[in-house]
């Protein structure tokens, strides 16, 4: 059994890093408070004495060995950074269970066939750098070094440069490369499994993820001086492109159309904007349905942007496709739960998360536990104690299982 | 006569400093190319053999002794800030006029019987930091000591630390006092003159201005996890409000609408919007009616927030009343451009200028040149070599019959 005290706490203490006023995080990837919690993360990696690594990216990773020192190991792992009006539980409770697991072996002095490895992905979020699951997709190979070397945040810092200023540049060496499997418990973030009054989810998949950016360019002039008539307000024009979007999903059941951030150009409140850019985050389960959507959208924003002499450019900033988890390893999560005596159902993810890029390397599982009201990113994220120690329990079972074939 | 060839120099080597691509200037309130200019006019100045002050929100001056050095001087001025894609020409002709004024008084060794004093006001744009007409309005007690000291930027820099930074924090002493009138030769900014095919616009008043902020607040959650009727999405009830805003100057012929500034709070691609902040600058030559505008929007603005369950707050940034200068200096101003052979014709200007503190301290002229394609607020904004002359030819005009009386 694992230890649920020293679980809360780890959870208790990494959310003194980026704490917000009421309860959440804001912890974006290679901030100060990221690397303050990496640094914290290493100590307790090191007490529990795991052969440390940190690869190019700054993927963080910890290996207890095997019995069979040589085997593949099986890999657990999130992500330790957050949005930034975040939650204290989203991929922390992740990495936080990893390393309980580990803890929780070496209490009990048990030795695995298979070597363990716990790991922290850098920038799972893609709240400071697009795209999102940035560390797991590098390992996967989705994204490409000539990509990692482009990535910059707002205010243009270079990802590579905020790495190495937080002194978690490391070498493409420690890359994670060949696993027997990866494992993920995460909050679900969603309303599914408390609606449903379950305790486990075992994710089935991963919904995909389409990112555009949408910028419009009419032309800045007086807001005192320039008649209504003679305006070419990207505001205005903006302001109907977004009621467009948000109408678009209506056609498509299931589907989730979310517009996030926005800027405009020059933004002062005295001169007519001359450029809005927003962004567009597109999701369906489905591949086929989530490009159609795409499509369709870009369609209806031209058109809206030729009626009001709008210029157009809409830019694809990111790319994500649905991943289907193994079928076996879904009924294994559902048997682990089942044997410790809680309640389980399958579910889809609509988060994306470092596991879609996992499964591409090695057979691949989800564990989700309950989101109290279905909220994350956002500081109302909350998970219970209980939910909290029965994922990390079931973690620790699937561990036992596969770390001993 | 002035020297044209001098004139145009010195507007431009001032389009050195906050240089954009296409010939317009971003040279904000306080900014170091703000301080660089600065520096050059005060050069400028003391080549006049001008006495300068320098008061304590950052205004200059520079005064031309009369004949008579107790009478009340005649006083010509405007501001070096632009906005953040701003043009060259601006509030910059008004003072680099008022510099070729003294420097052709000078040339001829004229001496005028009352003293001339030339201003460069700090923050007319109002782009950096709210209110727009800082400088002025201080100096006519319209705005108070306690409110500019809680002036920040966007970036939360105070307005009075920003004015030390830059080396041009004076003293409360050196303020305009006392003066027998001002004139402000500006730029139109708009399309009247040029449609009307006139030379010089005798100003008749300025119309007021409110400049609202709207602050939507709604909660922020997860783009791949919340159903859409679960969401609280801030960004669409900004994007009807928005549309709101615009559709309601359809009402009130001849008023101007802007919104001219967003923000998106967490302002990220894959959480919805929890706040969005927006700002609302309402104009019409008739204080009654602009009121009634103002009115009338909070309460669509509070319809649509009650019916999209939004937190609706809406600050009054600034309010500007409507201004009228005296008739007898439009007459003047008509008179003197008729005496050097120029076209002129009344006008109202849309914008807000100095000139319009100016006026609550001492009888208040505008002289206006055409704006070609009537823009303004963007790098487009133009006026013909032949223009600028001729305005400067009417301020020397006038100068020398004010400063005679
Ligand atoms: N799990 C999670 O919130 N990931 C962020 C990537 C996304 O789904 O937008
Ligand atoms: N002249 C000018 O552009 N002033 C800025 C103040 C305003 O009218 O918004």
């Amino acid at each position: 059994k694992i230890n649920k005290e020293r679980l809360l706490s780890t959870i208790n203490t990494s959310a003194n890093y980026g704490a917000l006023p009421n309860g959440g995080l804001c912890r974006l990837a290679l901030s100060e408070d990221d690397r303050k919690i990496r640094d914290i993360f290493m100590e307790w990696m090191k007490e529990c004495r795991l052969d440390i690594r940190i690869d190019d990216v700054g993927n963080m990773y910890g290996r207890r060995p095997g019995k069979n020192p040589d085997a593949h190991p099986v890999v657990l792992g999130s992500h330790l950074d957050t949005q930034p009006i975040g939650g204290r539980y989203d991929g922390i409770l992740g990495v936080m269970g990893a390393l309980e697991v580990v803890r929780t072996l070496n209490d009990y002095g048990i030795e695995t066939e298979r070597p363990i490895e716990i790991v922290n992905f850098t920038n799972e979020e893609g709240a400071r750098f697009i795209p999102s699951m940035l560390g797991s997709g590098i390992v996967a190979n989705a994204i490409t070094q000539g990509e990692v070397l482009k990535i910059v945040d707002k205010d243009h810092l270079k990802f590579v440069d905020e790495l190495k200023t937080i002194g978690y540049k490391g070498s493409s060496e420690n890359r994670l490369k060949e696993m027997y499997c990866y494992f993920e418990l995460h909050i679900e973030q969603g309303p599914i499994l408390e609606a449903n009054r379950q305790s486990i989810g075992a994710v089935t998949g991963i919904q995909g993820i389409s990112t555009l950016e949408v910028v419009i360019t009419g032309r800045t002039s007086h807001a005192g001086t320039t008649p209504m008539e003679n305006r070419n307000d990207a505001m205005l024009s903006a302001a109907k492109m977004i009621q467009d979007v948000y109408k678009s999903y209506e056609n498509f059941p299931g589907s989730l159309i979310t517009i996030g951030q926005i800027q405009s150009l020059p933004n002062v409140t005295n001169s007519v904007a001359g450029q809005v850019v927003f962004s567009i985050d597109i999701r369906h389960p489905e591949d086929a349905i989530r490009m159609l959507i795409t499509k369709e959208l870009k369609e209806r924003l031209s058109t809206t942007a030729l009626i009001n002499k709008m210029d157009l450019l809409i830019k694809d900033l990111m790319e994500v496709k649905a991943e289907k988890f193994s079928g076996k390893i879904v009924r294994e999560i559902q048997l682990a739960a089942n044997k410790l005596g809680y309640s389980s159902m399958k579910l889809i993810s609509g988060a994306g998360h470092d596991a879609k890029f996992m499964n591409q390397m090695a057979p691949t599982g989800m564990i989700f536990i309950p989101s109290i009201g279905g909220v994350s990113h956002c500081e109302e994220e909350f998970s219970t104690d209980d939910d909290i120690e029965k994922g990390v329990q079931v973690l620790l079972e699937l561990v036992l299982r596969f770390a001993n074939r």
